[in-house]
Protein backbone atom coordinates (compact mmCIF):
# COMPACT_ATOMS: atom_id res chain seq x y z
CA UNK A 1 0.00 0.00 0.00
CA UNK A 2 1.85 3.20 -1.20
CA UNK A 3 -0.02 5.53 1.50
CA UNK A 4 1.28 3.71 4.61
CA UNK A 5 4.69 2.52 4.78
CA UNK A 6 6.47 -0.87 5.26
CA UNK A 7 6.44 -1.86 8.61
CA UNK A 8 2.96 -0.55 8.83
CA UNK A 9 1.96 -2.78 5.86
CA UNK A 10 4.46 -5.96 7.50
CA UNK A 11 2.26 -5.73 10.68
CA UNK A 12 -1.35 -5.43 8.59
CA UNK A 13 -0.44 -8.52 6.52
CA UNK A 14 0.14 -10.53 9.95
CA UNK A 15 -2.93 -9.24 11.45
CA UNK A 16 -4.96 -10.43 8.63
CA UNK A 17 -3.88 -14.32 9.04
CA UNK A 18 -5.70 -14.19 12.08
CA UNK A 19 -8.88 -16.20 12.13
CA UNK A 20 -11.90 -13.63 11.57
CA UNK A 21 -9.85 -10.76 10.36
CA UNK A 22 -9.43 -10.23 7.13
CA UNK A 23 -7.32 -7.19 4.66
CA UNK A 24 -9.87 -4.87 5.87
CA UNK A 25 -10.45 -5.37 9.63
CA UNK A 26 -6.85 -5.89 10.03
CA UNK A 27 -6.46 -2.41 8.46
CA UNK A 28 -8.73 -0.90 11.19
CA UNK A 29 -6.83 -3.19 13.80
CA UNK A 30 -3.74 -1.90 13.41
CA UNK A 31 -4.74 1.96 13.24
CA UNK A 32 -6.24 1.63 16.52
CA UNK A 33 -3.44 0.05 17.85
CA UNK A 34 -1.48 3.13 16.86
CA UNK A 35 -3.87 5.12 18.59
CA UNK A 36 -3.62 3.61 21.38
CA UNK A 37 0.00 2.98 21.74
CA UNK A 38 0.32 3.30 25.50
CA UNK A 39 -2.84 1.44 26.01
CA UNK A 40 -3.11 -1.64 23.95
CA UNK A 41 -0.26 -1.76 21.18
CA UNK A 42 2.68 -2.14 23.47
CA UNK A 43 0.93 -4.26 26.35
CA UNK A 44 -0.32 -6.49 23.70
CA UNK A 45 3.04 -6.92 22.11
CA UNK A 46 4.63 -8.01 25.25
CA UNK A 47 2.12 -10.15 26.36
CA UNK A 48 2.89 -11.69 23.33
CA UNK A 49 5.91 -12.45 23.67
CA UNK A 50 4.82 -13.64 26.94
CA UNK A 51 3.18 -16.54 25.72
CA UNK A 52 5.32 -17.76 23.05
CA UNK A 53 7.53 -17.78 25.90
CA UNK A 54 5.16 -19.85 28.24
CA UNK A 55 2.41 -21.33 26.37
CA UNK A 56 2.24 -25.27 25.85
CA UNK A 57 0.46 -28.69 25.80
CA UNK A 58 -0.02 -29.84 28.85
CA UNK A 59 1.58 -33.39 28.42
CA UNK A 60 -1.18 -35.47 30.27
CA UNK A 61 -4.37 -34.07 28.40
CA UNK A 62 -3.55 -31.79 25.58
CA UNK A 63 -4.70 -28.39 27.13
CA UNK A 64 -3.07 -25.23 26.76
CA UNK A 65 -1.23 -23.73 29.50
CA UNK A 66 2.23 -22.37 31.10
CA UNK A 67 3.89 -25.36 33.07
CA UNK A 68 3.87 -29.12 31.58
CA UNK A 69 0.79 -30.42 33.23
CA UNK A 70 -1.87 -28.13 33.55
CA UNK A 71 -3.62 -26.54 36.35
CA UNK A 72 -6.41 -28.94 36.08
CA UNK A 73 -4.28 -31.97 35.96
CA UNK A 74 -2.62 -30.90 39.26
CA UNK A 75 -5.53 -30.07 41.04
CA UNK A 76 -6.13 -32.72 43.29
CA UNK A 77 -10.08 -32.20 43.83
CA UNK A 78 -10.59 -32.66 40.02
CA UNK A 79 -9.46 -36.32 40.37
CA UNK A 80 -13.52 -37.08 40.46
CA UNK A 81 -13.10 -40.60 38.28
CA UNK A 82 -14.76 -38.56 35.48
CA UNK A 83 -12.87 -37.35 31.89
CA UNK A 84 -14.37 -35.26 29.78
CA UNK A 85 -13.56 -36.35 25.97
CA UNK A 86 -13.13 -33.07 23.73
CA UNK A 87 -12.07 -32.49 20.33
CA UNK A 88 -10.15 -29.10 20.89
CA UNK A 89 -8.73 -26.66 23.69
CA UNK A 90 -11.29 -24.05 22.85
CA UNK A 91 -13.91 -26.75 23.77
CA UNK A 92 -12.33 -27.49 27.04
CA UNK A 93 -12.37 -23.33 27.83
CA UNK A 94 -16.47 -23.64 26.65
CA UNK A 95 -17.32 -26.48 28.87
CA UNK A 96 -14.89 -24.83 31.96
CA UNK A 97 -17.20 -21.66 31.22
CA UNK A 98 -20.33 -23.01 31.89
CA UNK A 99 -18.78 -24.47 34.99
CA UNK A 100 -20.92 -27.40 35.45
CA UNK A 101 -18.02 -29.96 34.84
CA UNK A 102 -16.04 -30.60 38.08
CA UNK A 103 -13.85 -33.69 36.48
CA UNK A 104 -10.51 -33.89 34.41
CA UNK A 105 -10.13 -33.27 30.82
CA UNK A 106 -8.79 -35.33 27.64
CA UNK A 107 -8.07 -33.15 24.53
CA UNK A 108 -8.06 -35.27 21.01
CA UNK A 109 -6.30 -32.35 18.94
CA UNK A 110 -8.99 -32.60 16.26
CA UNK A 111 -11.46 -35.65 14.99
CA UNK A 112 -10.55 -38.73 12.92
CA UNK A 113 -11.51 -38.02 9.33
CA UNK A 114 -10.69 -39.96 6.35
CA UNK A 115 -10.92 -37.45 3.89
CA UNK A 116 -8.07 -35.52 5.78
CA UNK A 117 -6.15 -38.26 6.38
CA UNK A 118 -7.01 -38.28 10.07
CA UNK A 119 -6.16 -41.69 12.34
CA UNK A 120 -6.61 -42.46 15.41
CA UNK A 121 -2.00 -42.23 16.21
CA UNK A 122 -2.37 -38.87 14.64
CA UNK A 123 -4.67 -37.74 17.73
CA UNK A 124 -4.72 -38.45 21.39
CA UNK A 125 -6.72 -41.37 21.61
CA UNK A 126 -3.54 -44.09 22.82
CA UNK A 127 -3.13 -41.95 25.32
CA UNK A 128 -6.73 -42.27 26.26
CA UNK A 129 -6.77 -45.76 27.48
CA UNK A 130 -3.56 -45.51 29.11
CA UNK A 131 -4.87 -42.44 31.63
CA UNK A 132 -8.54 -44.50 32.64
CA UNK A 133 -6.19 -47.29 33.89
CA UNK A 134 -3.59 -44.58 35.45
CA UNK A 135 -6.13 -42.08 36.69
CA UNK A 136 -9.05 -44.75 37.98
CA UNK A 137 -11.34 -42.95 35.74
CA UNK A 138 -15.11 -44.58 36.12
CA UNK A 139 -17.25 -42.60 33.43
CA UNK A 140 -15.54 -41.60 30.05
CA UNK A 141 -18.01 -38.60 28.62
CA UNK A 142 -17.80 -37.99 24.93
CA UNK A 143 -18.47 -34.25 24.58
CA UNK A 144 -17.60 -33.77 20.68
CA UNK A 145 -18.82 -31.91 18.66
CA UNK A 146 -22.63 -33.45 17.12
CA UNK A 147 -20.79 -33.54 13.25
CA UNK A 148 -20.49 -36.54 11.04
CA UNK A 149 -16.56 -36.17 11.88
CA UNK A 150 -17.25 -35.89 15.70
CA UNK A 151 -19.84 -38.66 16.22
CA UNK A 152 -17.45 -41.22 13.86
CA UNK A 153 -14.87 -40.27 16.54
CA UNK A 154 -16.92 -41.04 19.51
CA UNK A 155 -17.98 -44.58 17.77
CA UNK A 156 -14.78 -45.04 17.49
CA UNK A 157 -13.68 -44.68 20.97
CA UNK A 158 -16.60 -45.86 22.31
CA UNK A 159 -15.35 -49.39 20.15
CA UNK A 160 -11.64 -49.10 21.71
CA UNK A 161 -12.95 -48.75 25.59
CA UNK A 162 -16.48 -50.88 25.56
CA UNK A 163 -16.69 -52.36 28.50
CA UNK A 164 -14.05 -51.21 30.26
CA UNK A 165 -15.58 -47.74 32.02
CA UNK A 166 -19.19 -46.35 31.73
CA UNK A 167 -19.54 -44.49 28.80
CA UNK A 168 -21.75 -41.46 28.52
CA UNK A 169 -21.81 -38.72 25.67
CA UNK A 170 -23.68 -35.53 26.07
CA UNK A 171 -27.80 -34.71 25.61
CA UNK A 172 -28.64 -33.82 22.16
CA UNK A 173 -31.76 -31.18 21.74
CA UNK A 174 -33.24 -28.27 21.58
CA UNK A 175 -30.54 -25.36 23.32
CA UNK A 176 -31.85 -23.27 26.10
CA UNK A 177 -32.99 -20.50 24.54
CA UNK A 178 -33.25 -21.86 21.43
CA UNK A 179 -36.51 -21.10 18.93
CA UNK A 180 -37.60 -23.73 17.02
CA UNK A 181 -38.55 -21.86 13.46
CA UNK A 182 -34.68 -21.41 13.30
CA UNK A 183 -33.25 -24.61 14.62
CA UNK A 184 -31.97 -27.27 11.62
CA UNK A 185 -34.15 -30.43 11.04
CA UNK A 186 -31.24 -32.47 12.78
CA UNK A 187 -31.78 -30.68 16.07
CA UNK A 188 -35.43 -30.97 15.81
CA UNK A 189 -36.02 -34.78 14.96
CA UNK A 190 -32.88 -35.66 17.60
CA UNK A 191 -35.14 -33.19 20.14
CA UNK A 192 -38.17 -35.44 19.36
CA UNK A 193 -36.81 -39.03 19.52
CA UNK A 194 -34.78 -38.22 22.70
CA UNK A 195 -38.36 -35.87 24.21
CA UNK A 196 -38.85 -36.71 27.92
CA UNK A 197 -42.40 -37.33 30.11
CA UNK A 198 -43.16 -34.04 31.63
CA UNK B 1 -11.09 -18.59 32.78
CA UNK B 2 -10.49 -21.70 34.80
CA UNK B 3 -9.26 -23.79 32.38
CA UNK B 4 -6.77 -21.41 30.57
CA UNK B 5 -3.85 -19.39 33.12
CA UNK B 6 -3.03 -16.06 33.78
CA UNK B 7 -1.02 -14.86 31.10
CA UNK B 8 -3.10 -16.73 28.09
CA UNK B 9 -5.76 -14.75 29.55
CA UNK B 10 -4.81 -11.41 29.57
CA UNK B 11 -3.72 -11.83 26.22
CA UNK B 12 -7.25 -12.76 25.08
CA UNK B 13 -8.51 -10.04 26.85
CA UNK B 14 -6.21 -7.48 25.45
CA UNK B 15 -7.28 -9.19 21.89
CA UNK B 16 -10.78 -8.56 22.84
CA UNK B 17 -10.27 -4.87 22.74
CA UNK B 18 -9.43 -4.21 19.02
CA UNK B 19 -12.32 -3.27 16.49
CA UNK B 20 -14.20 -6.21 15.05
CA UNK B 21 -12.83 -8.94 17.55
CA UNK B 22 -15.03 -9.82 20.61
CA UNK B 23 -14.43 -11.80 23.51
CA UNK B 24 -15.43 -15.42 21.44
CA UNK B 25 -13.07 -14.34 18.23
CA UNK B 26 -10.39 -13.54 20.78
CA UNK B 27 -10.07 -16.86 21.98
CA UNK B 28 -10.14 -18.27 18.92
CA UNK B 29 -7.52 -16.17 17.85
CA UNK B 30 -5.43 -16.42 20.44
CA UNK B 31 -5.43 -20.24 20.13
CA UNK B 32 -4.67 -19.91 16.33
CA UNK B 33 -1.50 -17.75 17.59
CA UNK B 34 -0.25 -19.95 20.37
CA UNK B 35 -0.51 -22.65 17.46
CA UNK B 36 1.34 -21.29 14.96
CA UNK B 37 4.19 -19.75 17.32
CA UNK B 38 7.09 -19.28 15.23
CA UNK B 39 5.31 -18.30 12.30
CA UNK B 40 2.80 -16.30 13.26
CA UNK B 41 3.00 -15.17 17.40
CA UNK B 42 6.29 -14.49 17.66
CA UNK B 43 6.72 -12.33 14.18
CA UNK B 44 3.63 -10.62 14.98
CA UNK B 45 4.86 -9.32 18.60
CA UNK B 46 8.49 -7.81 17.50
CA UNK B 47 6.12 -6.22 14.53
CA UNK B 48 4.10 -4.76 16.94
CA UNK B 49 7.05 -3.71 19.11
CA UNK B 50 8.82 -1.77 15.60
CA UNK B 51 5.71 0.15 14.68
CA UNK B 52 5.33 0.98 18.33
CA UNK B 53 8.72 2.33 18.49
CA UNK B 54 8.49 3.94 14.97
CA UNK B 55 4.72 4.85 13.62
CA UNK B 56 3.60 8.73 14.10
CA UNK B 57 1.52 11.37 12.86
CA UNK B 58 2.68 13.47 9.86
CA UNK B 59 3.45 16.46 10.91
CA UNK B 60 2.05 18.10 7.55
CA UNK B 61 -0.92 16.13 6.10
CA UNK B 62 -1.74 13.93 9.26
CA UNK B 63 -0.96 10.48 7.68
CA UNK B 64 0.68 7.61 9.62
CA UNK B 65 3.86 6.72 8.35
CA UNK B 66 7.36 6.18 10.18
CA UNK B 67 8.85 9.74 9.78
CA UNK B 68 7.83 13.01 11.13
CA UNK B 69 6.80 14.19 7.68
CA UNK B 70 5.36 11.00 5.86
CA UNK B 71 6.45 9.91 1.80
CA UNK B 72 3.43 11.39 0.46
CA UNK B 73 4.42 14.75 1.69
CA UNK B 74 8.41 14.31 0.66
CA UNK B 75 7.71 13.23 -2.97
CA UNK B 76 7.92 16.18 -5.15
CA UNK B 77 6.17 14.15 -7.99
CA UNK B 78 3.26 14.64 -5.78
CA UNK B 79 3.62 18.51 -5.68
CA UNK B 80 0.11 18.89 -8.34
CA UNK B 81 -1.13 21.55 -6.80
CA UNK B 82 -4.05 19.24 -5.51
CA UNK B 83 -5.13 18.57 -2.07
CA UNK B 84 -7.71 15.91 -1.02
CA UNK B 85 -8.73 16.39 2.22
CA UNK B 86 -10.29 13.43 3.66
CA UNK B 87 -11.62 11.95 7.77
CA UNK B 88 -9.01 9.76 8.74
CA UNK B 89 -6.13 7.39 7.52
CA UNK B 90 -8.07 4.83 6.44
CA UNK B 91 -9.81 7.21 4.15
CA UNK B 92 -6.44 8.01 2.85
CA UNK B 93 -5.14 4.29 2.11
CA UNK B 94 -8.40 3.48 0.42
CA UNK B 95 -7.82 6.95 -1.60
CA UNK B 96 -3.98 4.95 -2.53
CA UNK B 97 -5.33 1.69 -2.90
CA UNK B 98 -7.44 2.88 -5.51
CA UNK B 99 -4.86 4.58 -7.27
CA UNK B 100 -6.58 7.59 -8.81
CA UNK B 101 -5.21 10.66 -7.02
CA UNK B 102 -1.61 11.57 -8.07
CA UNK B 103 -1.97 14.84 -5.60
CA UNK B 104 -1.62 15.14 -1.69
CA UNK B 105 -3.73 14.51 1.77
CA UNK B 106 -5.08 16.39 4.38
CA UNK B 107 -6.32 14.02 7.04
CA UNK B 108 -8.46 16.25 9.27
CA UNK B 109 -8.67 13.49 12.05
CA UNK B 110 -12.47 13.28 12.32
CA UNK B 111 -15.63 15.84 11.75
CA UNK B 112 -17.08 18.55 13.18
CA UNK B 113 -19.47 17.31 15.11
CA UNK B 114 -21.92 19.33 17.48
CA UNK B 115 -23.20 16.48 19.51
CA UNK B 116 -19.48 15.15 20.37
CA UNK B 117 -18.78 18.41 21.19
CA UNK B 118 -15.57 18.70 18.13
CA UNK B 119 -15.02 21.98 16.59
CA UNK B 120 -13.14 23.25 14.18
CA UNK B 121 -9.86 23.79 16.58
CA UNK B 122 -10.15 19.87 16.95
CA UNK B 123 -9.20 18.84 14.02
CA UNK B 124 -6.71 19.95 11.66
CA UNK B 125 -8.79 22.73 10.07
CA UNK B 126 -6.40 25.55 10.58
CA UNK B 127 -3.57 23.93 9.19
CA UNK B 128 -5.33 23.16 5.91
CA UNK B 129 -5.22 27.41 5.41
CA UNK B 130 -1.88 27.65 6.08
CA UNK B 131 -0.78 24.89 3.73
CA UNK B 132 -2.72 26.39 0.71
CA UNK B 133 -0.53 29.09 0.87
CA UNK B 134 2.42 27.47 1.29
CA UNK B 135 2.10 24.82 -1.01
CA UNK B 136 0.63 26.10 -4.05
CA UNK B 137 -2.60 24.55 -4.04
CA UNK B 138 -4.89 25.06 -6.85
CA UNK B 139 -8.01 22.80 -6.32
CA UNK B 140 -9.05 21.32 -2.41
CA UNK B 141 -10.86 17.86 -2.77
CA UNK B 142 -13.03 17.25 -0.37
CA UNK B 143 -13.42 13.43 -0.02
CA UNK B 144 -15.11 13.26 3.62
CA UNK B 145 -17.73 10.47 4.39
CA UNK B 146 -21.63 10.88 2.99
CA UNK B 147 -22.71 11.44 6.37
CA UNK B 148 -24.16 14.29 7.66
CA UNK B 149 -21.18 14.79 10.11
CA UNK B 150 -19.16 14.86 7.17
CA UNK B 151 -21.10 16.78 4.96
CA UNK B 152 -21.59 19.71 7.66
CA UNK B 153 -17.59 19.52 7.82
CA UNK B 154 -17.10 19.92 4.07
CA UNK B 155 -19.90 23.06 4.51
CA UNK B 156 -17.78 25.01 7.07
CA UNK B 157 -14.81 24.32 5.05
CA UNK B 158 -16.13 25.38 1.82
CA UNK B 159 -17.03 28.40 3.71
CA UNK B 160 -13.86 28.81 5.46
CA UNK B 161 -11.61 28.81 1.94
CA UNK B 162 -14.58 30.12 -0.32
CA UNK B 163 -12.65 31.90 -3.23
CA UNK B 164 -9.34 31.00 -2.69
CA UNK B 165 -8.84 27.96 -4.40
CA UNK B 166 -11.21 25.61 -6.77
CA UNK B 167 -13.00 23.46 -4.42
CA UNK B 168 -14.22 20.02 -5.49
CA UNK B 169 -16.14 17.02 -3.95
CA UNK B 170 -16.46 13.47 -5.23
CA UNK B 171 -19.40 12.45 -6.97
CA UNK B 172 -22.34 10.67 -5.92
CA UNK B 173 -24.56 8.41 -6.96
CA UNK B 174 -24.40 4.24 -8.22
CA UNK B 175 -21.61 2.49 -7.03
CA UNK B 176 -19.65 0.41 -9.62
CA UNK B 177 -21.26 -3.05 -9.74
CA UNK B 178 -24.03 -2.17 -7.15
CA UNK B 179 -27.58 -3.23 -7.72
CA UNK B 180 -30.79 -0.68 -7.06
CA UNK B 181 -32.21 -3.22 -5.52
CA UNK B 182 -30.06 -2.94 -2.46
CA UNK B 183 -29.07 0.72 -2.46
CA UNK B 184 -30.34 3.10 -0.33
CA UNK B 185 -32.99 5.73 -1.13
CA UNK B 186 -30.91 8.19 -0.57
CA UNK B 187 -28.06 7.18 -2.81
CA UNK B 188 -31.13 6.51 -5.61
CA UNK B 189 -32.18 10.18 -4.95
CA UNK B 190 -28.74 11.51 -5.28
CA UNK B 191 -28.07 9.16 -8.85
CA UNK B 192 -30.97 10.91 -10.31
CA UNK B 193 -30.59 13.83 -9.66
CA UNK B 194 -26.75 13.92 -10.99
CA UNK B 195 -28.09 12.16 -14.00
CA UNK B 196 -26.00 12.33 -17.16
CA UNK B 197 -26.43 12.40 -20.89
CA UNK B 198 -25.49 9.52 -22.78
Amino acid sequence: MAGSTKDIDALIELMARLPGLGPRSARRAVLHLIRKRALLLTPLAEQMNRVAATARECLNCGNIGTSDVCDICTDDRRATGELCVVEDVADLWAMERSGVFKGRYHVLGGTLSALDGVGPEDLRIPRLADRIAAEEITEVILALNATIDGQTTAHYIADQLGGQVRLTSLAQGVPIGGELDYLDDGTISAAMRARKDL
